[in-house]
């Protein structure tokens, strides 16, 4: 066992292909289909998406070359420092058989994982001459990653940030503006969708759902003009698989090998990213991990979803998809701090839940706050709090063990920092922080000592 | 020359050692002077520090160990990362005989390099029996520090924060919160001082140097209290020197040797971090880099301020130093955005400057956030205002270089992210940085362009 704090890779060892889940399923993925019921063909889509995300997204090879122009931008920030976090395992007073690791991704400009699908979405459109991205942004992890890519590669970039988020987050639309974005205010009266919401609505605070409506429309208006989405889709957790493999040459310098890996459940990208190549591993014959996502209690769509063909969005512009969900007119109850607020998750992770591959697990957001709250103070690192629902899982996996008096490896995807959602760690110290069960449909209190 | 992009130290490289520059000097140091013109004697400040800290601000010994203890806090974000700036040379249009490289220190929790001095003092107090540090903080990198530093020994941490700064900066108040500091808005109603200040002007926006009385009053009343500085003195310049010496080792890998080193200049610990080592480095042999500090057009201390003893404070709490000074009782121009707002500097740096060893530049801040974005584009990491002073300087040695024809290779300081200044950015995207030249005693107009 080794006994180091931190585990750094080599930058020549940044990997050079994604790995692409899709060749492993255990059934072939259903088809996205069309309004008209009929499986959507890539064609239909290529009116916002570049050829070359296309076939990554209906792609069914095993591993795909990533772009040496691509590995340049990536190698700015990667590989990742993956971590074994000493001080927090000893401020949960765990045995040394009970080890804790994470995989940062929060060190970069943008402050999550969303940089390692910005950056190859931005290069493919620019190399199929498009000179501006669309896109919508809520929280603004996805916005902030996609406006330094465009900075990057050279394309403009307009962001639709969902007002309610424009109006309380300033720094992030601030950091966007700074990469040289354009970030309005969505519902805005810049497209037809907005003008439309607006009349209806006057004061509404905006939806992601609306935002994304503004986006496509603006896309589908100017051949110049692509739309770009920061996760969900098969190509987007495709990107982030770098992640995994990076963790896995990780754990072997570490000398050690995860029993579990945990990723928080949103979309599903970052997730993806950690536990695919996990995935691959295990049907190597060479790991028998555990992957677990893990989501909010108050929007548990793996945990309390239905597995079938739902719209990825609000107001039907996308395809069906196969996938869990809780129904695409879903919207998270008003007290649900975090991220995490999308209605459905990723085609390839709800198949392989369903599949029995994957395991999945709701938490009520004080745990995870609590849980944040002990691992910033031992690591002396700031989850976002997305990142912080992984977090208690870890927490929960240790505890269990120790109570089994069991030996536990335990790997946890550390996705983003969060130095721009000090907010609502505000909220959580000033104990304004309250549960809501979304099986119960109701409130619950906060548990005491949390 | 290595055609990597980042440099990494492995975690077995550490420095075991801080190097102490006084053991160096052309010339011994000056004493200190009480306010009876006589030396001060290390017991007339035991009050306030412990006994280890003084013994290293008063040390000739050319090394002096780092405790194990704090190496194993240092391991949790160290060695920081030193990166060949590629992208940022291809912004400038550079060939490939001038080259650009930083060392990050802005990749810890509190955001910037103060935490390598944050943790040995706090660890030298616990050891002391200390139970609780106060310090004030203006922008409140140093006061995020020492809250961080404070959670991972077990000190309580008493924070007076400027008013202004914490009505304006939520953020940065929340932050230290959540690592279970207490801040008081200062002037506060707890001190005499505070009480005094408050008395002759209720409105008040505060000053540095009225929370520093703030602190020390504090720490003077209760024996188990001690008062700790993010700067200015020697064992706070001793302590970064880990920066220079990874980065020694770090150029080494990229098979490199700097031209020039440079670190922005307020209180001057980021600079000397980087710069003594290289001055150590150079009385060997082993290098023929030009030191420089780089401050700002409006508070130049180092560039317009005359070589005397004068107080650390504006209230005569602490010691004469012996420094280059604006004058204690200076204020710099409101329209100042950036931090570096000391009217002095280091005891240490400022000997090295009057002897010749140290260059001095004074940039205006417009020139400054315009290299800060410039660099924030290409290599997707956005600087603090402070650290930008050091890219801005950067761009200087690059385009000098490229108009005399000449190679060279510069490395400087990239002492901390800005992600909590973001009003500073928003301020420079709207059009509203105005410079001021001190020496000129007037507002000047930002070059067009900028």
């Amino acid at each position: 066992m080794s006994d180091r704090y931190r585990y750094v890779l080599d930058e020549k060892k940044l990997p050079t292909a994604w790995y692409n889940v899709a060749a492993d399923l255990p059934e072939p993925l259903p088809p996205y289909l069309g309004p008209d019921g009929e499986p959507v063909r890539p064609e239909q889509l290529a009116a916002i998406f570049p050829p070359a995300l296309l076939e990554q997204e209906m792609s069914q090879d095993r591993f795909i070359d990533i772009p040496g122009p691509v590995i340049d931008l990536l190698r700015t920030y990667r590989p990742s420092a993956l971590t074994r976090a000493r001080l927090f395992e000893k401020a949960l007073g765990l045995p040394d058989n009970i080890r804790i690791y994470y995989k940062y991704e929060g060190g970069n400009a943008s402050g999550s994982h969303k940089a390692n699908s910005a950056i190859p979405q931005a290069y493919y459109n620019k190399l199929a001459g498009i000179r501006k991205l669309t896109t919508e942004t809520g929280a603004g992890q996805w916005g902030t990653a996609l406006a330094m890519a465009g900075a990057q590669v050279g394309l403009e970039v307009d962001v639709y940030m969902v007002r309610v988020s424009f109006d309380q987050k300033p720094y992030r639309r601030i950091l966007m503006e700074t990469f040289g974005a354009s970030v309005h205010a969505s519902p805005s009266t810049r497209t037809q969708a907005g003008r439309s919401f607006l009349s209806a609505s006057p004061e509404t605070p905006g939806s992601l759902a609306m935002a994304i409506s503004e986006a496509v429309e603006v896309a589908l208006q100017d051949p110049g003009t692509n739309y770009a989405l920061g996760s969900v889709l098969n190509h987007v957790c495709l990107h982030q698989t770098i992640i995994g493999q990076e963790a896995i040459g990780q754990m072997e310098l570490a000398e050690d090998e995860p029993d579990v890996v945990i990723g928080c459940f949103g979309g599903g990208s970052n997730f993806a990213g950690l536990a695919f190549p996990y995935y691959h591993r295990r049907l190597q014959g060479l790991s028998k991990a555990r992957l677990l996502a893990v989501e909010p209690l108050a929007c548990p769509s793996l945990t309390c979803g239905e597995y079938r063909h739902d719209l990825g969005d609000a107001s039907g512009m996308t395809p069906l998809l196969p996938m869990y969900t809780l129904g695409h007119d879903f919207v998270p109850a008003g007290i649900h701090a975090g991220g995490l607020r999308y209605h459905g998750g990723s085609p390839l992770v709800s198949a392989l839940v369903k599949a029995g591959q994957v395991e999945a697990v709701a938490v009520p957001q004080s745990e995870c706050f609590s849980s944040a709250v002990l691992f910033a103070r031992a690591e002396a690192l700031l989850p976002a709090p997305e990142s912080s629902h992984a977090i208690a899982a870890a927490v929960r996996e240790a505890r269990a063990a120790a109570e089994a008096g069991q030996a536990r490896t335990i790997l946890f995807n550390l996705s983003g920092n969060g130095y721009l959602d000090l907010a609502a760690y505000d909220s959580w110290n000033q104990g304004r922080i309250r549960d809501y069960d979304y099986a119960a449909r109701k409130v619950v209190e906060a548990p005491a000592g949390n």
